[in-house]
């Protein structure tokens, strides 16, 4: 299952993971699926294999229609990424540049759809994953991987601003650490990942792009393919891990 | 300033910073004024040294009103202490167990007060601070405490729980560690600091005393002697970090 899935880095995971395998089935969710035509051109050519659902993480209970739609066409899930993130929005969040143009809405706003949304997904997919547990895969588990970024990391804060999106990704990174925790305990065959995809050339970072050294904007078939081999090579020790996209692991610091 | 003072860590900040200076004024900010026994009691002992002042983190009028009514009565602040903090509210949010009962509203609720809360009272008071700069203390610069909790800490996560409370105290620690950035950019002469009080006998921490070993429940008095000792001891290199009560740097994994 690939969450916020019509463009960018989702529609690239779900591409990909059609492409390079030559069975299992993919469940791409996303806001509108009837505007989403990277995922409907997709469907034309995986018709069996992928699986088009509308899901906000803003609503909860278009989550629980997923799940519940998930349950009864295929019982389990061995992979969720949750995908979807927003940085910035025409007039209703802007990176912020200082303290005094942070707004109460633009905090909640990101907060609600970078941390809370990703992990509502997970509570709902929870009993998925778990007859999931990786089975039919080269993985003894199932994978939840969360796309975090870099400057969620506090200690690596050097530049300051961008509170709204730095706070909800620190957020998430802390709400995905929690989960992993309860997850080893229980000893459910489930392990918890963060992402950092590097600075793609999506939409997201289109409006950010000027400032990025040369040579670090990636393509997402780039960014994805590496995102991609450290999922399949996961392991249980891995489980509450941040990585980067080349492997490397990022401290919280 | 002392920002959520009409009980536990808050309300003995209020009362040390007046008995042990002998001269200083301290403006004591909570919801209910009328309710504030403890500062009421207070304000009898030291009526022309502390101003009681209604603010709610959530409301942001009253910040507003609040920054202006201390601008008009004095004109700068040398120390901001934000206090304030929710964990448990019966009916409201409960620390989770469990994901399965981590509810959205909760996740909202305690970002709103313990993260977005404090830092819109920095934002305000921002031009206050710069104008204090800690003229007429023995430091050169104004100071801003929040205080966060050891369990915002990512990496120190072991025991999972308690969702909705870490997830905002880390994303405190972001923000607050976002600022610390803007401040030292443009030179302002205030810093921000971080501050785990530990685990102290307050109303907040009664219902969750069980586990606590023997020895390492603080009295208020105990915690606030020693928090002091750090803000009072601060310096600029010390901007944008996090300390223990015993003053020990707490790394953010």
């Amino acid at each position: 299952m690939v969450q916020g899935a019509s463009r960018g880095i989702g529609l690239e995971f779900v591409k990909q993971l059609l492409e390079k395998n030559e069975r299992g089935h993919v469940v791409a969710t996303c806001r509108n699926p009837n505007e989403a035509t990277g995922l409907l051109n997709l469907k034309h050519k995986f018709d069996d294999r992928l699986s088009i659902q509308q899901l906000d993480v803003t609503v909860e209970s278009t989550i629980e229609e997923c799940a519940k739609s998930i349950q009864e066409r295929y019982g389990s899930l061995n992979l969720l990424i949750n995908a979807s993130g927003v940085l910035s929005i025409s007039d209703k969040l802007q990176p912020e540049t200082t303290l005094s143009k942070v707004q109460k809405s633009s905090l909640l706003f990101a907060y609600e759809v970078n941390a809370v949304g990703p992990i509502l997904v997970i509570k709902h997919m929870w009993p998925l994953l778990k007859n999931g547990g990786g089975s039919g895969t080269e993985r003894d588990v199932a994978i939840v991987a969360n796309l975090s970024a870099r400057v969620g990391s506090i200690g690596d804060n050097r530049l300051g601003g961008w509170h709204s999106y730095r706070s909800s990704k620190s957020a998430l990174n802390q709400l995905t650490k929690t989960i992993s925790v309860e997850f080893a305990r229980k000893k459910d065959p489930i392990i918890c990942i963060l992402l950092h995809p590097g600075t793609v050339d999506t939409d997201l970072s289109r409006p950010f792009q000027r400032n990025v050294p040369e040579g670090k904007l990636f393509t997402k078939e780039f960014s994805v393919q590496k995102l991609l081999t450290i999922i399949n090579g996961a392991k249980r020790q891995d489980n509450g891990k941040f990585f980067a996209w080349d492997g490397q692991e990022i401290p919280w610091s």
